[in-house]
């Protein structure tokens, strides 16, 4: 039985096996053998919620297990990831921290871009400069053959260390850029991690053929990327429709044409629905975070660590 | 940040500051503060549930938690228990295992001999050998100066095991005893904890002015112990009368005219209602694990190790 915190993961190491776990999930949630429940909260007044996400998948290795964090107040929080085998009742291990999380979202995009950007995709262009701008990176890197991508941040300083850092840790041309425009100018996939409420690039700002993946904000309230890239796009997809729609202030595309025509990204992985079919075609992949995910990260950790 | 196991755990060295903190804790009940909701199960086909337990209590220091654990086949099964400080988002700790679930039954029936066993009380009679029948004699002496215990078990082996190691634990005079009646003939204070579906005791067998905790099961289905008790009971109380509404079978007391006179344990340690009044009153009290207290009892445990 392991326990491991923040400091025992690096997301480099172990994100190409999170996420083969995760394809495998969503191969698993095409077949109806994922179990994703929804959020469970327990209320403690004028205090704030404990939340459970609950995750498990069926098949030859059962797993079963949860997530659980709280909305108290205070400056760390750390959440709790516990993973059982289903089918022999032994607690493979815990995680604590944030980190986990960030890994789980990292390797969600890493199968987004495994499946629908071009196979020949060199260049990455990314707007954010935080943690989940870096597992995107990483998790981009541990699927494509990357040989230069371009940072954008609103702060330079941020955006000059995400620079100097991922291109140490991922031996990898990564050059700092003073807008977002130049980030993603030549770029073969487009990571959008910010928590900006408006657009931070306009479709005309990417070239055709581009996949692009949206982390931040993406509400009606607020959204990091606007209309004028989903129109644009051949393909969008998500994580989970089900939480897209789950969202308290509606869904970016709520109300648009798009909303009939985005596809579950585990439909798209079990091979029931086309992905890219040319170089040409534009991909976005609204990145929700399906519920339970972080489970299969977990126990591919304790597998391999 | 704390993480502790079962080996980390000694019942005797925590088991007085964890009846402190449960008797703060049905205080918090009696006045509104104990959060204490009902249990929540998310199933996995064929395999099994996670059930969660929520627990947490409000005031000056308040805390929040949970405790989850598992239905899945197996041999080995381990349960997480995580305790977060309610007003700054610290995550006290977690405890895995399944010690820290027997120091809580114990202590909650520390808190019912506490308040219900004559304060003189010197001498117990116990039916059982096993991991709860060692915490309640452990939560027996932290809470009265007990000198002579008689053990009854029906494995002669086990019951002379048991004698031996509680003798040294407690540093008290533990003998065991070849029949249930015996153990408890003389004894002030008796603790059932067996896994007997029909009563090991009976009325007779026992003293006026006796306090009895029943630990094992109390289901019309099966109960360790048979009405004739409840009849001569002065003061009958549970830690939850919710709990005992809620048995798949029946409360073994349900349909009876002691359903009505049922006191909640919080209730008399609030001082809301009284307890033993007189040196002859019998009281038995009933122990079904009220929701939610390891969180309380590991948060304790967090403050001495």
């Amino acid at each position: 039985m392991k326990i491991l915190k923040d400091e025992d993961l690096c997301p480099a190491a172990v994100m190409r096996g999170a996420i083969d776990a995760l394809e495998a999930a969503f191969r698993a949630k095409a077949a109806g053998k994922l179990v994703s429940p929804p959020r469970h909260h327990v209320s403690f007044p004028d205090r704030g919620d404990i939340v459970f996400t609950v995750g498990g998948i069926d098949g030859e290795r059962p797993l079963a297990g949860f997530r659980a964090y709280e909305t108290f107040d205070g400056h760390q929080h750390s959440q709790v990831v516990a993973v059982w085998r289903a089918d022999t009742a032994e607690l493979q291990g815990i995680i604590l921290g944030e980190r986990l999380g960030q890994i789980r979202t990292g390797a969600i995009g890493g199968v987004a871009i495994r499946l629908l950007s071009a196979a020949a995709a060199r260049t990455v262009g990314i707007i954010g400069s935080g943690a989940q701008a870096r597992t995107q990176l990483i998790a981009a890197a541990a699927v494509r053959d990357i040989s230069s991508v371009h940072v954008f941040s609103r702060n330079p300083r941020n955006c000059v260390a995400f620079a100097e850092e991922m291109q140490l840790e991922l031996g990898i041309a990564v050059e700092p850029v003073t807008s977002a425009a130049k980030a993603v100018a030549n770029a073969d996939i487009v990571l959008c991690a910010t928590n900006s409420d408006r657009p931070v690039i306009d479709a005309s700002d990417v070239k055709a053929g581009v996949h692009i993946n949206t982390i931040g904000p993406k509400t009606l309230k607020g959204h990091e990327l606007g209309l004028d890239v989903a129109n644009m796009a051949s393909i969008i997809a998500t994580d989970s429709l089900e939480q897209t729609r789950a969202y308290a202030s509606p869904f970016f595309l709520s109300g648009t044409m798009h909303e009939e025509r985005m596809l579950d990204l585990a439909t798209i992985v079990a091979g029931h629905t086309a992905g890219r079919t040319s170089l040409l075609d534009t991909t976005l992949f609204c990145s929700v975070g399906l519920a339970g995910t972080e489970v299969i990260v977990a126990s591919a950790i304790f597998d391999t660590i």
